[in-house]
């Protein structure tokens, strides 16, 4: 029987979470041949199981008429080497085979630019950002691009310098800043000089709480994010609200899955840019599954370039 | 010649205003006969100028032919016994001296029912709280109101305990709590055991903070005021705002001007359930420009009961 190495939840992390303390890899035998596949499965995010992330992976056995030996299936799957991707998880995920044989861009794209992230930037950024003349992270770097081939004129903020420098570059954004290390009420006086109308928010924190201060007037908030507050308990405390009411700024939380029906006109829209040659994307991919857990620290922690993706086997 | 007593802006207050201190009454001849009327006069919140705010005056000179000596203003008037109203202010103006013909409600109304509080409550609920199936200031007691109107459970919060009651036994709301006494998360609790839809805010800080605890997905925050910021240089941090991204949430700043355009449809609904006795309105009414810095104060910390009325003459 092979062996299957996981990635399980181990335990609740204080702030960070450390490999090896709360994420642990174990190694079970796996009998395919005998799998007993269900319609649903234990919740990923309770003490011993298995964590899971969207993912893409080649079918071993199935019992939907859809999915065959050998094809290709791409939505939310385990850390682990072999999974069990249940019948909820399948119906409910708009991500379909058939999309690599219709999109020709290379497979770790349909996780990325193609995938959450991608259409996080895409549908915030024109839903909800209003682009009417807008980073380096999965997202960030999609958004600058699509508003940059938009017309507006665009700042990015990153962790460090190399994705400064990538953003600026190799991206061609207005500017760019490394919000960890400048004064970024400075920066931003600098590099909107005329003001802010949309912030595509991935870090949250005391950077929202300065941008609030530059922005404009009926300026549009996407909340797709908040890094810096994902593992603290002690949340900054975001003083600068009060200006949201004489600037009649629109704040707005979102997550991309309530917008999947648009999932055909985002992925047709996208691809046409890839191909122009008007849209690149970067991606860190890390190899096998036990460098999992850091990986995952890497993306709270900013340690990595671009969309992480850990190839597992 | 008449005397005319003005209240004036005198010293930037470092917290709450104290009369005498920041705001001063100050008696000066006035030439009514002689006075040239001008197109735009002094900014009001410029030191040694007359402060000014929604009122009602009589016209007692004019060179507006729209305004004949005798009508009724009603709009952005001083703090003053006699007041010069520039031509810039009056064609701003969306109120105009037909109303009082035209609707037969109280004329101090039209300076809140029917002015700028009232229609602040008005379309902050239907434009922003969308209501699907949202206290006691000026615009809470309005926005209480037409949520009941409209079938929607109705929680006010208020800063005393006479004002809870009146919002529970007058005004009918299924319950309401003080803010400055209770434990507002527990009560939100109590209160609210299947979450908050819609949040009309008018208070900010920390009551905002808690409430963001007790949002419901997709729920909407109507930004319309903060009155606990407004006199603190040391503005409370709100530490929930993460949450807005799973639950989904909506922020919208909003100022009532933009959306005087809808003046006439929201005073036609507003004074036919006026009429049918579906609204209440409570003014605090004050006698005498004298006591017009204290009002204002009282209105700053709480100490007042309904739309604050200055009688000035």
């Amino acid at each position: 029987m092979p062996s299957n190495k996981s990635i399980i939840f181990k335990a609740v992390p204080d702030g960070y979470p450390v490999a090896g303390e709360h994420m642990e890899l174990v190694t079970k035998e796996i009998d395919i041949e005998n799998f007993s596949l269900a319609d649903e499965r234990y919740s990923s995010y309770e003490i011993g199981q298995v964590l899971d992330g969207y993912g893409i992976a080649i079918v071993v056995k199935s019992n939907n008429k859809k999915y065959q030996v050998g094809d290709y299936f791409v939505g939310l799957i385990g850390w682990e080497e072999y999974s069990h991707i249940t019948a909820n998880v399948v119906s409910a995920e708009a991500l379909a085979k058939e999309i690599f044989t219709k999109f020709k861009v290379p497979e770790s794209h349909f996780i990325g630019l193609l995938g959450i992230p991608g259409m996080s930037a895409y549908v915030g950024l024109n839903k909800i950002g209003q682009p009417k003349k807008a980073a380096s992270g999965a997202v960030g770097q999609v958004v600058g691009q699509i508003a940059k081939i938009k017309g507006l004129r665009v700042i990015g903020s990153a962790s460090d310098d190399s994705k400064i420098k990538y953003l600026e570059e190799e991206l061609k954004f207005d500017g760019a800043f490394n919000y960890k290390t400048c004064n970024v009420d400075k920066k931003l006086k600098e590099l909107c000089p005329n003001g802010i109308d949309i912030y595509f928010d991935n870090v949250g924190g005391e950077t929202l709480d300065i941008v609030i201060n530059h922005l404009n007037n009926f300026a549009r908030v996407v909340a797709c994010g908040m890094i810096s507050q994902y593992n603290t308990k002690d949340h900054y405390g975001v003083k600068n609200l009060i200006q949201i009411i004489g600037k009649r700024v629109l704040i707005q939380g979102f997550i991309v899955s309530d917008h999947f029906q648009e999932m055909e006109s985002f992925r047709k829209e996208m691809v046409e840019w890839f191909k122009q040659g008007k849209l690149k994307y970067k991606e860190d991919i890390v190899e096998g599954i036990q460098n999992a857990p850091q990986a995952l620290i890497n993306i709270l922690t900013g340690k990595k370039f671009g969309k992480m993706i850990v190839k597992i086997c």
